[in-house]
């Protein structure tokens, strides 16, 4: 194996990208060096974030460079290894971003263990999402028994943990999300309410599935959602905010300043909004997460959904679907 | 003594108000009832929220009626008693709105001790304001030394209390007030840094006097003193919101939206966003509070200044130059 295919950021996109941002080339490998593998991705995790990385404002992570392969995390089989630790065979999560093949220094990869549960859940409810859900709902949820929570994007693999991680500690959870069979799924997951967002009438029904109004807003969306729900925020509700991912396409705003009457509402009600990586409590939490939520997806009781597609070529439309809703589930790209 | 003037609500104001809003009347006081007492009012407390109560909008707390009596904390003295535990010539902390007389009940008035400190300072540096600079900074501002920290109304009872206070727990310390006048008295507390907000390179000084960025910004004002600071805010840096007096005149909102833009400066920062009354914290904190504060007050460790306006007559020419800035320390009217 001496060649990788990978896709690069051709153009940054001007609001919703387009397959002309990314271009597909081929690369010559360079040797595999003392202290480094040579992976071949099996999976490439495509995420919401990936969005603000192709902009070239700065935001919590610095641009991807125009000609530069495309960030994400993947899990990859490691081919050939010049590392301690490391052996050919093994399955390790790694950064190859979106390409076939990298060689890189085995430093910071991690060995996953397929006996614990499919390798692919690494990427979605034993990873990044599902770590997101679980540290965002303990520490700035901090859920109490008969309390309502209410998440956006909730079929999603941040939004179904954390709408599942709720009911265990015994909350009330309404779920939103876009279409009739996203909304079944919900129910099927045990949330108490799920609420379709394109209906004409949502904010009413909103309202209604909260009669005690909204105790914990997990934001992961931002937009015409939030709009609807920060009116039902509880004095002392809590809103951590992991993600808007119905403003990565905008490119600037319209319309009046919602400003001063949001900033009001977090005064008049005692409100914490709370913005959140979850890269800032891996040290504290990490261990715990991977032990419990490992348990939970062995004996059932969180449940996920991975939506797959086949073929690295077609990561393009995948994550343009994916910033419109149209993803089922964690999106994840089978490379191999 | 059997009639009371007071000063009423005579119409909602429409953006800032005038001596119109409000009407001076005259009313015979009820008898005595037991377990009630008859005060006279000594000092009357203007503040800010009392803009929120003269809307029909329900902010915290209720609206104050078209024709009822404003609100206000009042240092009122007893001159007739029928409650057990108070005696004529008693002063206590009462609820008593802009009036010179009020009957009332006993319960829930605080008896003040003229030996811990002037008892007008039961309504500043020892009572509401305050205990909102103590509580809002320990509890949300956190304050670590070496950290920077903004106050804007710097000179304000809020304000002035929360530099003190940071400065010693050993942060770095900008203040922002209008005038020079305020800002020499800024740098007399103490204060790092003091910033003239009504400076046309107001922002250019601010960025300035802030090299480390800003870990704490107490938001008591809004506006664009809001607009300087929040880009200067750093990763994890804490907003306690207890006022934005900025907006209180406002109707409604004009130009470009500012939601998105900050929401997700809350998100790429993981800033902590978090409103509070001061009345959520008193169990927790209140007597821990007026211990230390009387402690630091007496020992000169805090200083506060008073801005005291003689005559009720004066209250509503008074609390309107507190909405635009003209007060320079704890407005208070001597009602006696």
């Amino acid at each position: 194996m001496t060649e990788s295919t990978r896709i690069v950021l051709a153009a940054r996109p001007v609001g919703a990208p387009t397959p002309a941002n990314f271009r597909t080339e081929t690369y010559r490998l360079p040797e595999t060096a003392e202290g480094q593998v040579l992976l071949r991705t099996r999976y490439l995790s495509l995420d919401p974030y990936m969005r603000g990385r192709m902009s070239a404002a700065k935001s919590y992570a610095q641009p991807v460079a125009i000609g530069e392969v495309m960030v994400g995390q993947t899990v990859s089989e490691v081919l050939e290894s010049r590392a301690a630790g490391y052996a050919k065979g093994d399955v390790v999560l790694a950064q190859s971003g979106w390409q076939t093949h990298q060689v890189t220094a085995a430093a910071g990869l991690r060995t996953l263990d397929p006996d614990i549960a499919p390798v692919s859940t690494a990427l979605g409810v034993l990873g990044m999402p599902g770590f997101t859900a679980y540290s965002g709902l303990l520490k700035i949820g901090r859920p109490k028994a008969g309390e309502t929570l209410v998440v956006a994007a909730a079929t999603g693999p941040v939004g179904s943990v954390v709408g599942q991680l709720a009911k265990r500690e015994g909350l009330e959870v309404v779920g939103i999300a876009g279409g009739p069979q996203k909304v079944a799924y919900l129910r099927e997951l045990g949330f108490d309410a799920a609420i379709d967002h394109r209906a004409p009438d949502f904010a009413a029904q909103l309202a209604a599935a909260v009669p005690d109004g909204i105790d914990i807003y997990f934001e992961n969306v931002g937009g015409a959602v939030a709009q609807a729900v920060y009116p039902l925020l509880n004095n002392f509700a809590r809103v951590p905010v992991c993600g808007l991912i119905a403003h990565y396409n905008e490119e600037g705003s319209e319309g009046a300043d919602r400003l001063p009457a949001f900033v009001g509402r977090i005064l008049f009600r005692s409100l914490t909004i709370r913005g959140f990586i979850q890269s800032e409590f891996v040290e504290e939490l990490r261990p715990r997460f991977l032990r419990e939520m490992a348990g939970w997806v062995a004996d059932g009781t969180v449940r996920y959904r991975e939506d797959v597609v086949t073929g690295l070529a077609n990561a393009p439309e995948a994550f343009i679907g994916l910033l419109s809703g149209r993803n089922f589930g964690k999106l994840i790209v089978r490379v191999d």
